[in-house]
C-alpha cells in the first residue's frame, strides 16, 4: 500500500498508524474514526502555494474528540500538509495529507 | 512562527511539538534532539514527484533511539512528506517536512 502511486488515489498518513491509500481503505479508515468518536475541528491557519498542477496547503487545527462510549471529551491542537492536483476538468483533487498534533505523547511502550 | 512564510526558511513540522521554522530554531531542535538520543534512521521508501520549481517526496523510515542517559533503545517505524524548492542557482533546497509515526501512540493525558 505504501509503495502505492498517487495516480490510484489519494493517500493519507494520520500519526500513529500506516499510511491509508485509496477509495476504499479511507472510506473504512474514517468510518471507523467516526464510529468511535464524536468530532469538532476547527482549521485555525491555512497557507496554500501553487506550484504548476499542484497545491499544497500548510494548516493548523484544533480539534475535540466525544469518546462514543462517553466519557470527557479530548483535546487536540496540530498541523498537518495537504497536496492537491489539478485535474484534466480543471478542478483541484486532494491526493496527499499527512498531519501530526502539537501535543507532548505518552511514551511509546 | 506557524505563520512565518516559506521565504522565511525551512517549516519542520515534528510530531508531539509545534512546528519550528526557520535556521536558529531548527537548530536549537535537532541539538536538543541529538542531546537526548542517539539515533540511527533508515530510509526505507521515497518516492519524488515533480512539479515546476517543487518537489515532493513521499518517504517512510525506521529508527533506533538509544537515550543519552542510558536503557533500552526505542524503535519507531514512521512516514513523512518533503516538501523542496528549486533555488534560483538550480539546486533543490528542503523547504518544509513533515512526520508521524506508525505505532500506535499511548494514550494523552
Amino acid at each position: 500500500v505504501e509503495k502505492a502511486s498517487l495516480r490510484q488515489g489519494r493517500c493519507s498518513r494520520p500519526p500513529d498508524r500506516a499510511a491509508v491509500h485509496g477509495r476504499p481503505a479511507l472510506e473504512h479508515y474514517f468510518k471507523d474514526r467516526f464510529a468511535a468518536s464524536r468530532f469538532r475541528f476547527s482549521f485555525t491557519f491555512s497557507d496554500i502555494q501553487l506550484a504548476g498542477d499542484i497545491a499544497f496547503e500548510r494548516l493548523a487545527y484544533t480539534a475535540l474528540a466525544w469518546p462514543a462510549g462517553g466519557g470527557p471529551a479530548v483535546e487536540d491542537a496540530g498541523k498537518g500538509l495537504h497536496v492537491y492536483r489539478r485535474q484534466s476538468d480543471g478542478s483541484w483533487k486532494l491526493v496527499l495529507d499527512i498531519w501530526n498534533s502539537d501535543r507532548p505523547a505518552e511514551p511509546r511502550r
